[in-house]
């Protein structure tokens, strides 16, 4: 097996999720060869959460016949604020840590391969600008909607990151002041207005309320063990309450890609997470309509605003370019 | 005169506002060593308008006993969407101005002195970039409150424009949906909420509405030729209407300068235009403050939020840089 690739250079990319970790194997064309995924167990805190990485990384390796002496870095994306020239994660609230070295105990871990470290959304971005879009344009924004929103920004085709490390938390610019709670403690962010918790606390409260969805039929009263996929069955039965939720989550992620366009005059707008994989045939249609309607008028001519094809698998890519950007 | 600067290279810096039209000569240093001013009469069309611009920089120029040809070149911050590259101005509203190619009109009109042009916050923030931060941030937004409201961005010490060249229309960014009608056409802008515009809406209706202010005492029932300094007298004087007016419109703008540091995390965000330059000391600490509640715990570390000390010359100065760099 070895053989054919013997000649090519392979890298791992990690995708470190507050529930799950996912990791591959990729050649130096972004090809991915083999996959692993575990969950993360983040309550056992993050030394067991690193080794549990190292073992998935391990594993990847060893689905393609590989030795991680054959690897030539790893990548990895985490959910929080990262600190990329120093590997570490600075917070990271769905893992609950705290300035953590993450590049250097993972290195150790690994054996002394080379890891890099970024942000999840900036990573993921990155994989979809290498990756899907080729590098080609200039100025790109990734928008992330899932159980939170996050977004990374690639200016001049390089990464834009800011003073501290930190920029791209559009989930958090506020679009609907005075609006639902969010979980960073203010209302009214893109965020406490558009993800899978958004869409998942509105329709609690309207089941709640007493309106009818065929979600009651599908889950029981509770609407237990809710998830994306579900919705997308409601829409499709024209289930009018999951319409409504699903619309107005839409509208608002227009208006944010209007106010990025905006800001940022970019090239491109690319949305991707959990949330648009599952709905994004439902959702693009009133997205495009909504942000064009915001977007300054003339400003946003030729700006392309689309869905990611990566789905999942954009983080992974992204961690395995930050991988070959690091070994060159 | 001429003496003294005989060595020194000179430019005009021009601020082409919607009501008037302000020049500056400048040295190498940005100094400003005159300046002129006269009523843009938009109302009489473009090409009378660049006989008016033409008219004020000679004025200038001949001010400090320079004659036309000891200017190096010309810049001009424009009122709108603008072509930097082709020096065309794409849309200025406020002028009634569509696709006018002010570069060329103007250079003739000055006899071949070269003429740089942009957007007219574009120019105040590298005004400010250059002579007041002596470029030291690597990245700043430059927010200017005035009738409209207007940014720029810099990036790793460069202008940042975007991919059609309109990038920093953070006035349009949408922070209250369903709130207060833009002149852009939506609902809930930063502008809709926060402008000189917004304020003085905010006021008359409130005096409709039967609530009491000293500005009516000062100004008769129909808050007559109501200016921004007038609301400065009238919060001297406890008015408590006025009082609040100002702190809601410094509060949305506290979460728009949150929303930019979120998405950008930049070194610096510098406050500058009319209404700052005259209620600054009265709305500064609220627009910090709130800010600093708004951007993601832990991100906005050692990022400034300042008001510009240029005040209305950062225009012409961020003008005569655009002139300089043309120059060399």
């Amino acid at each position: 097996m070895a053989e054919p690739t013997a000649k090519t250079e392979h890298y791992v990319g990690v995708d470190l999720g507050g529930t799950k970790i996912l990791a591959g194997v990729f050649d130096d064309k972004l090809n991915c060869l083999a996959r692993t995924k575990m969950s993360t167990k983040a309550e056992r805190g993050p030394e067991e959460v690193i080794e549990r990485i190292a073992r998935c990384v391990r594993d990847a390796v060893d689905e393609f016949d590989l030795d991680l002496k054959q690897v030539r870095g790893v990548g990895l994306g985490a959910p929080g604020a990262v600190d990329a020239e120093a590997g570490r994660v600075i917070i990271a609230p769905n893992l609950q840590w705290q300035d953590v070295p993450l590049k250097k105990l993972l290195e150790k871990q690994l054996g002394g391969v080379p890891v890099a470290v970024e942000n999840d959304c900036n990573s993921a971005t990155l994989g979809i600008f290498e990756k899907e879009l080729q590098c080609k344009p200039r100025h790109m924004i990734g928008v992330f909607i899932g159980t939170g929103v996050g977004g990374g920004i690639i200016l001049d085709g390089k990464l834009y990151s800011g003073f501290n490390g930190t920029a791209g938390e559009v989930g958090h610019m506020v679009i609907a002041v005075g609006g639902p709670k969010c979980n960073c403690g203010n209302r009214g962010c893109f965020e406490a207005v558009a993800s899978r918790t958004a869409i998942f606390r509105s329709l609690h409260a309207a089941v709640k309320d007493g309106q009818k969805t065929v979600l009651t039929e599908m889950l029981g009263p509770d609407l237990n063990d809710l998830r994306s996929g579900d919705l997308r069955k409601a829409l499709r039965k024209g289930d009018k309450l999951v319409e409504k939720v699903i619309e107005d989550a839409a509208e608002y992620t227009g208006i944010a890609v209007a106010n990025l366009i905006n800001i940022f005059n970019p090239e491109i707008v690319v949305l991707g997470g959990g949330v648009i994989d599952a709905l994004g045939d439902e959702m693009m249609a009133v997205i495009v309509e909504t942000a064009q309607d915001y977007a300054l008028s003339g400003t946003s001519k030729g700006i392309q605003i689309v869905a990611s094809k990566e789905g999942d698998d954009a983080g992974i890519i992204g961690a395995a370019v930050l991988a070959r950007r690091a070994a060159k």
